[in-house]
């Protein structure tokens, strides 16, 4: 029951693309992540996924079944979720702070495993 | 998969102690609420409820079985989650806008029943 400072928790993260655990509740995590570069095109077969913006701006890249690609800007103090099944890629041209809010099993590349994909986290 | 600003969202919020929804995942819902002055004694029996403050600040005060109190201020940017079963009374001395994470379920009195018991709630 101890409060939990967003950007003070931020000040111990020094990777990119790495989520940490800040706190869990009903089988959900909130976890804090920087984002710099593009990530990899991936979906979450049954996890709905939240981002919210902390510091800085980030673009959600999307496709549909079709291929047709759209793509939506996040700002700080916004956020968007990313329903289950769809195909989508986070981009950030400068470094953002993001929070997630997803079931404490989400994996971070969803239905892809590769050397970015991480079993488990670390708590910050 | 539109984006949300929480700012903007809070300018259609009119009364305090009425949390509003603006989006659901996971069975969970992402909730707005502007506190001002002392909401009631309350838990939740199977419900963890996260708040994190938008704008402004709030005291969130908790007693345990033996009724001994104790109080913590959330500060703009700053979290908590209040476990299940733990008799708490978010108490705000000024306006404090409010972002709600708990199930979608979640009764904002808990185990209490009474005038300010919110069964259904409207969209933001």
């Amino acid at each position: 029951m101890n409060k939990v400072n967003i950007a003070e928790k931020f000040q111990h993260i020094h990777e990119y693309w790495k989520p940490y655990i800040a706190a869990e509740l009903n089988g959900q995590a909130v976890k804090l992540d920087k984002l710099k570069g593009e990530f990899i095109w991936h979906h979450h077969e049954h996890e709905d996924e939240m981002f919210l913006v902390v510091k800085g701006r980030f673009r959600m890249e999307y496709r549909d079944k079709d291929f047709r690609d759209r793509h939506i800007w996040i700002e700080e103090g916004e956020f968007i979720v990313v329903p289950r099944g769809v195909e989508h890629r986070p981009v950030a041209e400068e470094e953002a702070w993001i929070m997630l809010f997803e079931p404490a099993s989400t994996l971070n590349t969803g239905n892809v495993e590769n050397e970015m994909t991480l079993r488990e986290l670390e708590r910050v």
